[in-house]
C-alpha cells in the first residue's frame, strides 16, 4: 500500500525545491514590495515585474505546466500523485503558483478547454494560456442564490440565432482582476426547463466582450487578493457566437463535475503547505520568545498543539494523496468520497494550525509582519469555495450510508 | 443569587437602545461611506464627521462618560454590573463606543488619570479627554520581546535631572493613528536593577514630544482599524518633565493592574454583543437561503450551531454580569479568577460563533458586504490583546491549584 | 441581576454541607462496602443498611423533601433556586440524594402525584413515597422505537370496563430494580387514533400487579447501578382499575411536560457537582504525581484543562441557576429553551471535566480506585436520558428561528 | 507513495475474513453465554471454551502466529504492512486476536523472548507460548508512581548469590488473570544507583513461584475483562534464578523500547478495526429509527457526524500503515515519531466515533445490548495504556522542535 515516490516524481520535486531556494523565498520581500508600491499608488489591479521576470527561468527549469497529465514540452505528463507533493511547495509562498503557469482557476480552465473545447477554441484561448500570456477566469457563483446547490444558478444564456445572449450577476470570480485576465468561462441556463441536471451550459466569453463588467473586488478578511482578485462581474446582453459553448447545451454539469478533482488535490495540497509553513514559523518562535523564565517551546501546552499539528498535517498529507492516487488509478468517479473528504479536511486542518500558529506569535501574528493571518484568511475562505463542508459533508456521508444497503 | 436589574440600569438600557435605533444603524452604510472615501483619496486617518455629529446627540441624551464609576454630568455613577449591559449593545457596532466618548483606550486613560493623576495632570488631560476633544493611547507592548510577561518590557525611562528621557519601541498602541490623539500612556523601566515588579514606570507623554515617532499601522488581517489603528511608535531621546509621571516611579505595576479589570468587562460584553449579532444574521440568513429544496434554516446541522450558539453566548454573558458584580461588591482582587476567565471565555466564543456565521454566509461571509469577518478579524485579535489566552489560563489554574491546600 | 443567596438558601445549604461533612463523605467507604458484599452474595437489588440508617437522621436534621416547592414539616417550601446549590451538592456522592428522600425518579414522581393525583392516589401513594418507605419508577422509554420522540411511543391502555388493560415493553426504568419500589407511573396510548399529543396517557400500576415482569438490568457501561438499576419491564395484560389514571385520558403529553423542569435543574447540578468534585481529584492527583522531574501540576498543558474545567463549570452553574430562577419568577413555559439549554451544557462539561480527571490519573482513573469512571459512566448517560442531545439543541434553535419573525 | 497491496498481504487478508464470517461473527452471541454462565457461577477467570475450540481452526486455517515478523510454520513471514490490516479485522472483535494466537500483550512477550531470551529460555517458554499453551504477562505499571516516566518504577531486583530476589507492587498486569497465564516478564531495578536508563531490568517470574500474590483485578468503566483482567500483583521476596534475566542488568530500557513499536501498530489497528464497526453499527441504527417523521438517518446533524467519522478512520489508518511501512523499511528508531503519533491518533479517534455511535442508539448505546459501550470503556483505556496521550505528545513535539536546529 506504500512505496517509494517514482524517479520521476522525486525529480521534479527535488527541482521545485530547488527553484524555491533560489528564485522563489529570496524574493518574497520584492513580491511585497512591488505590490505595496501600486498600492501606494492607487492601482494594485496590476501584472507584478517579478513574476514576469521568473516564469522564463521556471519555463527553462522545465518547471512549467506540470499540472497537464498529458505530455507537455517533452515533459512526459505528470499524474496527480507525481504533481500533488509540488502543490505542497507552491503552497508555501501564495503567488509561487503562477510562476510555474500552475496557478487556480487558469490550471482548471486549461484542462476544461483541452478536455471538451473545439481545435478552434484550443488555438485561441489554450494555447495562449498554456504559454502564459493571458489569464482566465471561472464565473460560476451567483451572489443572489445558495451556489453550493448548482442548480441554484440563475444566469441566463439565450440562444438568438447565431448568438448566444447572456444576463446575469456573477461574484467570486477569481482573478478577472488581472489586466491579463481575457477570457472567462461562464456558467448559466440555456434552457431551465429542462430536467435539472441539463439546464445548465458552459460558454467562452471574451472579457472584451460589450456587457461585460467587473464591478468590483470582493475581499477575503480584508484583503483584497490583488492583483487577481475575486470579482463580482456583470453580464448584461453579452452576446457571443454559439460556437464559443463547450460541449454542448446543457452539459455544464458534466463539464463542472470533470473539472473538479484534479483542482481539489490543487487546493489541498496547498493547504498543506500552508500548514507545514506555519508549523514552522510557529516552532521557530516558539524557541525564540522568552516569558516567565523559559521559551515558550518548553511550555507542554505548546507540546500538545506542536504534536497535534504533526497529526494533523501528516493524516491530511496521505488522505490527499491516497486520494490522487485512486484518481489515477480508479478515476474520478470511484474516487469522488475520497476528493470530497480531503476538501473538508485539508483547509479545517490548515486553518487550525495556522491559528495556532497565529496565537504563538501574539498580537504580530495577526498583523502583515507576519504570513500568517494571510494565509489564515485564505485557507478559511478554501473551506467555503468549490462549496462549503456541509455541502461536501452530506456527499460523503449519502455514499457512506449506501454502502450497508 | 438573580435579581431583575436596577432600575437606573433599565433605564440606561432601554435609553441607549433607542439611542442605536435612531442614530446608529440608520449610519452605518453612512460610516463606511465615508471611511470609503478617505480610503480612496489616500488617507483613512482622519477625524470622521459622523462620529463628531453624533457626540453632541449622545451627550444630549445623557449618553455620555457612562463607564465612569463616580458621577457625571449629573448622573449619578454607574456600576460595573449596570454598565456591562451597555457595553453589549455597544458591541453590535464597533464604531459606536466613540459616539458616547465610551471606547477604548480612552475608558481606561481616563480611568487612570483619574486615579493616579495629580490635579495638574487632570486638568491638562482629563478635562478634554472627558469632553471627547482628543483621545489618548497606551505605549505598553513591544515587538522585541513577549509583552506578556509585563516584566519583559525593556523600554528605557531614564531620569535626567528635572526629565525623563524615554527611549523605546512600542506597537499595538491602539488608538494612536487618529489626528486627535494628543497624549500617550507610557509603560518602560525607571530602574532595571529594582526588585522585578518595582522596575516598570507610566509616564504622559504628549504626542508632539521632539522624539516621538509614529511608524506606521498594524494590519490585524487585513484591516487597517482606521482611523484610530494599532500603531508602531518609536521613542527616541523622548525628554518629558518628571511631573509627568504617574503615581510615582516604579508603581507601573500598580497602575496597570489597577486598570485591567474594567476593560476586560468592557471587552467581554463588546464580544458578547457582535456574538448577538452574529447570531442574528447567521439566523436570518439560514432562513432565507434555500439549497437541495428546503431553507438551511430546516437542515439540523444548522440546529446544532445556532443552539450551541445560544448555549455559549448566554453563558457567557452570565459569567461576565457576575464577575461585574464580584468586582462591584468584592473588589478586583478577590474577582481576579472571574476576570481571567471572562477574558478568555469572551472571545473565544465570540470567535466561534462568527466562524459559524460566516460559514452560513458562503463566500459573502468573508467579505465585505457582510459586518462578519471584520467581526472576526477583531474578535481574534481580543485572544492576544491585553495578554493572550494561555497567560490567563495558567493564572485561573494556579488560584485553582492553590485552593485545595 | 445578581443577588446574595437568600437567608433560608444559605442555611439549608450550610446545614447540607455539614450533614455530608459528618455522615456522606465518611461512610463512602461503608457503601461501598456494603454493595459490594451484596454482589459477592450473588443479589445486589437490596436495600442498602446505611441509607436506612442514614434517612432518619437528615429527617431529624430538617433536610428530607426539600425537592418540595410548597411547604413540608415545618420546611416553609423551597424554590427552584434555592434548591438547585443543593442538589450540587448531592451531585457528589451519588447515592446521597436518597438519604434526603431527593432521589430521582422518586421526586418527579412526587410532583406528579401531589400536583394531578387524586386524594385517593396521594394516600395511598404519595404519602409513603413522602416518608421514604417506597420508591417508585416512571415507565416511558421503548427499547422499539426512538423514545426520544415521544409520540413513538407504542404501549397500549386499552379500556375495558372498569379497568385498563396495558400492554407494552419499556426499559431503562430507573429505580424499578430496588425490592422497595412498589409504584409505577407508565405512559401509553389510550386512543391511537387521536390527535399526536392526546393519544398518550399516563397510569399508576402497583409492582405487584399480575402481568408486571421486571426482565432485566440494562448496563450503564459495566455498572448495574444496583439496588435501584435501569430495569427492563414486560407488561402483558395488566390490569388496573380505571380510577388509577392520572389526570385523564389522552393527557399524557400535559403531564411529562410538567413534571420535565424542576427534574432539569436536579439532573444538571448534580452534573456540576460531580464536575466540582472530579476537578478537585484532577488538582489533587496532580500535585501529588511527580513525572519527567516535577509534579504534574507545573505542566501548562494541565493549566489548560484545570482553567477550562472551571470556566465551562462556573458557566454551566450560572446557567442553571438563572433558569432556576426563571422557573420560579416567569414559570416553564417562558422558561422553556432555558431549560434545554442546561440539559444540553451540564452533562456535555460534565463529561469533559471527568474525562480530564481520568486522563489525570493514568490508568488508575478507569478503574473502581477512584470515582471517576463511575462518574463519567453515569454523566455521558445523563447525555441520553429525558432525550438525547440533539432533540434538546432542535428545540433550542426553533426558539431562536422564530424570535426573528 | 501508494501502491496496491501485496499478494501475500491480500491473500492473508482474504482468508482471515472468511474465517470471520465463518467463525468469529456467529459465535460472538456464544462467547457472552460463555462468559455469562461463568459469572453468574461466580467467577468469570477461566478458560472459555469457545476459544479453545476455534483455535485449532485457525492453526489448520494458516492463521497462526501471524504477528511473527520471521517464518512460522511454513508461513513466511509477515511484515509490519502486511500484518496491520489482519489487526484491524480482529480489533472488530475483542476477543478475536487469542483465536489466532496474536493477542497482547502476548505477541509482545513471545517477540522480546523471541528476540533477547536465551535458548533455554525459549524452549522453556516461548514454545509453549507459540503453541497457544500457555499465557504471559507483562509487569510494568505500579500503582504508587506515574509510570508514565519509566524512571520511575521502584520495583526492586536484588541479586543474591545465584538468585534475585524481587519486591513490588504492579498493577494494570493484563492477562495475568487467566488460569493459562504461566509467566511473567517483570520489569524492576537492578541497580538504583546506576545512571537513569540503565537502572531497569526484566527477568522472566514464573507466575507460581513463591511469592508472587495476584491480589485483584482492576476494573475498566465497570467491565472487569475477564477472563484475563488487569491484576494488581504483589511480588514478596519472590526469589528467581539469575539465568531468568533477559538480556542483562540494566538493559530494561532497551527491550522496553525495541517492544513497542509493533505493539502500537497492532494497538492502533485494532482501533480503527473498532471503530469501523462502530460507524457501521451507527448508519446501521440511523436508517432503521424514525423519529419526527423521518429515518434519524435524513437528519444533516448525523451526515455531519458520518463524514467526520469516515474522514477521521480513514486518515488514522493511512498514518497507521504509513508508520508499519516506515518500521519495515527504515525500522523503529528512524519511524520513532510516526509510532507516537498513532498512539495518540487512534485511540482518540476511536473514542470519538464510538461515542458518536453511542449518541445514535440512545439509551441502548451504553447498555449490554450493543457492544459500543463496552468498545468505548476499552478504546478510552487504550489513550492511558503504554504512556498517556501527555507523554507521547511531548515526544512528538521535541522531535518537531528539533527539526528547525
Amino acid at each position: 500500500m506504500f512505496a517509494d515516490p517514482s524517479p520521476k516524481a522525486a525529480d521534479l520535486l527535488q527541482r521545485l525545491k530547488a527553484f524555491f531556494d533560489q528564485h522563489i523565498y529570496p524574493n518574497e520581500e520584492r513580491y511585497h514590495g512591488e505590490m505595496d508600491a501600486f498600492r501606494r499608488a492607487g492601482d494594485p489591479w496590476q501584472t507584478v515585474p517579478l513574476i514576469e521576470e521568473l516564469k522564463p527561468k521556471a519555463r527553462e527549469a522545465g518547471l512549467w505546466n506540470m499540472f497537464l497529465p498529458h505530455p507537455y514540452e517533452g515533459n512526459g505528463g505528470v499524474s496527480n500523485l507525481d504533481y500533488a507533493p509540488l502543490c505542497e511547495v507552491m503552497g508555501r509562498v501564495h503567488w509561487s503558483s503562477e510562476v510555474f503557469n500552475c496557478s487556480a482557476p487558469d490550471t482548471g480552465n486549461m484542462e476544461t478547454i483541452e478536455r471538451y473545447g473545439t481545435p478552434e477554441q484550443k488555438k485561441q484561448w489554450l494555447v495562449p494560456l498554456l504559454a502564459g500570456e493571458i489569464r482566465s477566469a471561472f464565473l460560476m457563483t451567483e451572489p443572489a442564490v445558495a451556489s453550493s446547490d448548482a442548480t441554484n444558478i440563475q444566469c441566463s444564456i439565450r440562444r438568438d440565432g447565431d448568438h448566444y445572449v447572456i444576463n446575469g450577476r456573477k461574484w467570486f470570480s477569481s482573478g478577472a482582476g488581472s489586466p491579463r485576465c481575457r477570457i472567462f468561462i461562464v456558467m448559466g441556463k440555456t434552457d431551465p426547463d429542462a430536467p435539472r441536471h441539463a439546464q445548465q451550459s458552459m460558454v467562452l466569453v471574451p472579457r472584451d466582450t460589450p456587457g461585460v463588467t467587473v464591478l468590483r473586488h470582493l475581499s477575503v478578511f480584508g484583503y483584497d487578493d490583488a492583483p487577481h482578485g475575486h470579482m463580482e462581474v456583470l453580464l448584461e446582453n453579452v452576446r457571443v457566437p454559439v460556437d464559443n459553448i463547450l460541449l454542448g447545451e446543457g452539459r455544464g454539469f458534466e463539464i463542472a463535475q470533470g473539472r473538479l478533482g484534479p483542482g481539489r488535490i490543487h487546493h489541498c495540497m496547498r493547504s498543506i503547505g500552508a500548514a507545514e509553513r506555519a508549523l514552522e514559523l510557529m516552532c521557530d518562535r516558539l524557541r525564540k520568545r522568552i516569558a516567565f523564565g523559559k521559551p515558550l517551546a518548553e511550555q507542554s501546552v505548546w507540546h500538545e498543539r506542536i504534536a497535534e499539528s504533526r497529526c494533523l498535517i501528516d493524516q491530511a498529507r496521505l488522505l490527499t494523496l491516497n486520494a490522487a492516487w485512486k484518481m489515477d488509478t480508479v478515476g474520478n468517479k470511484v474516487a469522488r468520497a475520497d476528493i470530497a473528504m480531503i476538501k473538508v479536511v485539508a483547509p479545517n486542518m490548515s486553518c487550525k494550525v495556522v491559528d495556532w500558529a497565529i496565537q504563538a506569535h501574539g498580537g504580530g501574528g495577526v498583523s502583515q509582519d507576519f504570513w500568517l493571518a494571510e494565509a489564515y484568511a485564505h485557507q478559511r475562505t478554501v473551506r467555503l469555495v468549490d462549496g462549503p463542508d456541509e455541502v461536501h459533508r452530506n456527499a460523503i456521508a449519502k455514499l457512506e450510508l449506501a454502502k450497508g444497503l
